[in-house]
């Protein structure tokens, strides 16, 4: 496990979008952004469907994401975190999670799923094993 | 070829960053952030040096990419752009395509390379093969 200083805790908590990256069945690369947050120390994203992405972690747990921070280094360059994590996923609790972070994400008082009855979904859990990037999480 | 509209022409070559992802010899992703424009309706990047993407895509041609553009619909959706593509690599070229996007990405009148003789590096080129992400470009 990896150890995650201020920075990273911020990266991953500060409202940025995640380009989270799996793998499909014919071995390509599946891409999509996401909303996440921290949750255990673990990088945490819901979805209310049985998305392609959420299909290809329970086949496959190697992904990997990054997400732009909006700083940049002493060079002018963008910083970036860039997490690779071995994931896994859960049963449930998508909507409470997405209404959390809709507020983030979108602003304060959205209502996120928008549907009355949403259903329970799903969350990708992704334990940090390396980090990279640009910015203070660099080596 | 996919056919490319003004706002998937502006989104590549808006100075965005783009997560560029390969495929590492054990199938596991690989995630790097570049600079990018268009050539010829094509994504190109550039590398002075032969880094891991460069001999990943020498072996397996399957990336996509994702950028942001910094704008959102009419829900509060963050815009991005995903672009699936097959991918070659060229020779030479580098420092000339690094300081012409070194001016759109730093800032006018910024020298990149950094250094006086800098090898000529390489060129990802890629086809572009299908179109996603939130924006004009949704399907």
């Amino acid at each position: 496990m990896t150890v995650l200083t201020d920075d990273v805790r911020d990266a991953i908590e500060g409202g940025h979008l995640a380009h989270l990256v799996t793998l499909n069945p014919d071995g390509s690369p599946q891409l999509s952004v996401v909303w996440v947050t921290l949750e255990d120390d673990e990088v945490v994203a819901a979805h209310l469907f049985e998305h392609q992405k959420v299909r290809n972690v329970r086949r496959d747990p190697r992904v990997v994401l990054s997400i732009e921070t909006g700083g940049q280094d002493e060079r002018g360059f963008k910083e970036y975190l860039v997490v690779h994590g071995t994931a896994r996923i859960t049963d449930g609790g998508a909507p409470a999670l997405l209404q959390r972070l809709a507020e983030r994400y979108i602003g304060p008082g959205v209502k996120f799923p928008p549907m009355d009855d949403p259903p329970e979904g799903y969350m990708t859990r992704i334990t940090i094993d390396r980090l990279g990037g640009v910015g203070p999480w660099s080596s």
